[in-house]
């Protein structure tokens, strides 16, 4: 492989195609027409609301948008402009007096702990109001996202179909310019908003353009450490995002299974949704 | 493959052996050396419980036990013996005022809408626990179950690890008396107890026997219809079966990616926790 396969530009068209292809095809298998999405008021959320709605036509998409007491106003008006400008149905749910009873137990400092609660009660309310819609819930995990891990497992990496999960972070942005979704959601510092403050850069420790430049040679160009480092990319960088991929690849998989049979869900038996007459 | 290969009998020695293994191994493998359990009453999470202490050590495995306002006095007893006969840590956590916010909304009478609540909210009790404990999430689904898609996706069929999901029901109920689990939870109707009255076997429609029977002609004997019906299983019964199997796939596998790349999560990119350096 040559470098100009490492190239983080994507043609915007082809994929677009692809993607609104994929979820209304998936969305179809499983007999439903409808989907239901969590919009947060960032980019990734964003480009998957827009991406649903041209596969699936506005009206057969719920946007759900999901603010606790520590949302930051932005979000709540990023998130009212991905709904206006897609045209997509919308609820507002307020997850504050569901937390609560959660949040009772646990230190104010236990940041992530308290996270990852937000997180899971969102998939809960999301999974929920997906049965009374009758639609199935779209993913909003980008492939950088989901490589490092930086997702909360059964909460926001939660869905039935992720539509940008090949997409690095850089990818989404160029999405989701092509697709004009506003600037200001595009540009603003990326953040899981979980706490006042929280961005994903800081947290990470690097920056997604050098995270996602860096992924790119070791996920699809398969360069090894020392491949990496003859690249011009820093040792101790190299490290820890090797670490963090393998740390979190219990997040890419189902459950291991006790092996003790000769056919074992996961192993196996590996049939598809359509298996069977 | 001829009739005798389609016992339901086990070794119950061996199959502990290999489960306990399986458990300690994928645990140490993982960097941790403790479990949490969601405990219920029920033959599966008492197994479950058992194995894992057997292969952690009881003061390494903590069981917690999550009633609801609904859940059968039965219940609670039952789930008391197992922590009492396995000597594991516990801790009684009471979701009513946890979920009385959240089922505001939700008609009475949409059992399966309350029920999903329910597990899912256990989900994120657990999962909160296992962070503090500093355990991983030991699941308690059995191979019926998840061949029938017999859970709440992202509820009780979330873990880290899962001892018996090879084991059919009837398997369990057999390597339960062989842990000299008390009777009575094995004797006992099977339930998923989220609402009063509930049993698996009206749910499903057939008996757990007549079910595992036929399930393990279907996966682990590889018999189509026709030789199910040669061999003397109900056309409609095989065909209730084989429509559930398939309709259920979607909670055995991670939700699909929109393939963009040519290194996708989940097609291409499969390296297991132990990948790199």
């Amino acid at each position: 492989m040559t470098d100009q396969n490492l190239s983080l530009e994507i043609n915007t068209d082809l994929a677009t195609r692809i993607i609104t292809d994929f979820v209304r095809t998936e969305i179809q298998r499983a007999g439903f027409e409808r989907a239901v999405i969590g919009v947060s008021g960032g980019v990734d959320s964003a480009l998957s609301c827009v991406l649903a709605a041209k596969a699936l036509g506005p009206e057969k998409v719920l946007a759900l948008f999901m603010p606790y007491a520590t949302t930051a106003k932005e979000s709540r008006l990023h998130a009212q402009q991905v709904i206006d400008t897609s045209g997509v149905q919308s609820e507002t749910i307020e997850i504050t007096p569901m937390i609560e009873p959660l949040l009772a137990d646990i230190p104010e400092d236990e940041l992530v702990r308290r996270g990852n609660i937000m997180a899971r009660i969102r998939m809960l309310v999301l999974y929920d109001r997906s049965a009374s819609f009758k639609g199935l819930v779209v993913g909003t995990g980008n492939k950088t996202e989901i490589l490092l891990g930086y997702s909360t497992l059964y909460g926001d990496n939660a869905c039935a179909l992720n539509p940008i999960g090949d997409l690095y972070k850089t990818q989404v942005r160029q999405l989701a310019r092509a697709l004009k979704i506003p600037s200001e959601i595009i540009n603003k510092p990326p953040s899981a908003d979980l706490w006042v403050g929280q961005t994903d850069e800081d947290e990470l420790g690097f920056t997604y353009e050098e995270i996602d430049r860096l992924l790119i040679h070791l996920v699809d160009g398969r360069y090894d450490l020392e491949a990496c480092i003859a690249a011009g990319f820093k040792k101790d960088f190299v490290e820890a995002l090797l670490k963090r991929i393998r740390q979190n690849q219990f997040k890419r998989m189902m459950p291991p299974i006790a092996k003790l049979s000769n056919r074992t869900v996961g192993y196996d038996f590996l049939y598809p949704r359509d298996w069977g007459t």
